[in-house]
């Protein structure tokens, strides 16, 4: 079925702010996903098509969900990628780069012309085995998403707020920590704020809930309109910027794939933007 | 070093409200421990002193802390324990029932005659083997507090919120579900409130901050003088009582054993509730 990083990230994000992609699929990719995403606002003018196959990955989770083993990865029309951006995409002022080899990810903001925020989301494989590519990648970074355990790996510092302490001194001005089911730690110089993970009766497929995470946060703070280049970002489009980011992998739970998106409205949203604030609030 | 339930306890709860303990140890308790307690204002006349050795018990963590070993557990006097309470106690409006075997906590209740508000811990080992006493005994309880695995092996439901709903039909009306460094999570028949872990730079020792959770939770509700059995417990005060539950925690694990109390202040305690509430609000 669709899914990948791109797809997640934009949905989540079409709830808060315009979006444009930059991906590539092949030839086998159904009109019912273009649809979906088009049905959405997400301007597609950067998704190429290609000959062969598109990118497949396949995985099982354990019974609490909280492991997951990968069964199958074909990188097909994916292992030669080279994103190029549309003339109309340049100037866009928010750019979230997507988990993809750091040096992909540097040329895309390179391409870039007008940037108040750029970011984006890595994992392990390129912490181990690309660090100091990817270092030179998040050096150019406004803020990093990246769950606990990699955190850890990339501070080689098993203590979070000093691994926080040590990330925030490579580059980005805010790091995101997500926790899985225990939610997500913002952390900044002069402080950091905890939003809890949303308690579902039923987690049926916790695939993409990190994506739609860091869809739910750039949108927030695109559709906002801050800008970190004539000032910091207010504290409170950040916190908030996270609870969304926690209300968007909390719903991408709650069906398989990216069906809870084909029904979701701006009005659940805010509902359970709500009931985050009810269940915290002392 | 001194330790035990009732030690961490009575320490914590000793910052909200006066505080008569219940308790038994061996003619090799030290002075200095009696000074410590009876330094906090502690009653001690219901600490029974009898011939033989106190409990002991010898562990060692894990290297994130996350999992303890137990090295050695002596009962001693411990063993044949029969809890009588000082006739001054029985008049007393409120009751927490420390981890033992659930016939004794029922018996220690059966002694008070003005109760307003009960409830207390248990464990993985009354759970499995002393279910039925364990389920008479909780089904007289205000509350109930215990940590998620607990919860997951009481309720035999591995969803929180499922488990939260069966065990809150066992009797409490009110649940506290402990998670250890990610914080605790507060249930009744109307909703939740999650509370998160404090952050700590440094856990030197994280042996008691269970117990002193408890502690600053319902010392925190006995001097609000919260009382049920007119009215429900405000909502706002429940919240509170498991925010300074975390607190008291959080101080527990900043030095080895029951040392963070030789020093601790009110004014340190409320400091960090309002830490707390700095880094959730949004």
């Amino acid at each position: 079925m669709l899914g990948g990083a791109c797809t997640y990230i934009s949905l989540a994000a079409s709830y808060f702010t315009g979006v444009n992609i930059v991906a590539v699929v092949g030839e086998d990719f159904a009109q019912e996903d273009f649809d979906l995403l088009a049905g959405r606002g997400i301007d597609l003018t950067g998704l190429e098509r290609v000959p062969g196959k598109t990118f497949f990955w396949a995985g099982v989770y354990s019974a609490d969900m909280n492991e997951r083993t990968t069964l199958r990865t074909d990188l097909n029309v994916f292992a030669d990628f080279q994103p190029k951006l549309p003339p109309a995409y340049r100037a866009q002022p928010y750019l979230l780069l997507g988990n993809i080899q750091p040096g992909l990810q540097r040329a895309v903001r390179a391409q870039m012309n007008g940037l108040r925020l750029v970011g984006g989301d890595t994992m392990n494989y390129w912490i181990a085995d690309y660090r100091e590519e990817l270092l030179k990648t998040i050096a150019e970074w406004d803020f990093l998403l990246i769950n606990d355990s990699e955190a850890r790996m990339l501070a080689g510092e098993n203590n979070l707020i000093r691994a926080a302490a040590k990330i925030l001194r490579m580059g980005p001005h805010t790091l995101v920590i997500k926790r899985g089911e225990y939610g997500a730690i913002l952390f900044r110089h002069d402080g950091h704020f905890m939003a809890p993970g949303y308690l579902l009766q039923d987690v049926f497929d916790p695939t993409g809930a990190g994506d739609c995470f860091a869809g739910g946060f750039i949108g927030y703070l695109a559709g906002q309109g801050v800008d970190p280049r004539h000032d910091t970002i207010p504290h409170g489009d950040l916190r908030r910027a996270v609870i969304y980011g926690s209300v968007m992998g909390s719903f991408c739970c709650e069906k398989f794939g990216v069906d809870r998106f084909r029904t979701l409205t701006r009005d659940e949203v805010d509902a359970r933007y709500q009931e985050f604030k009810d269940c915290t609030d002392f």
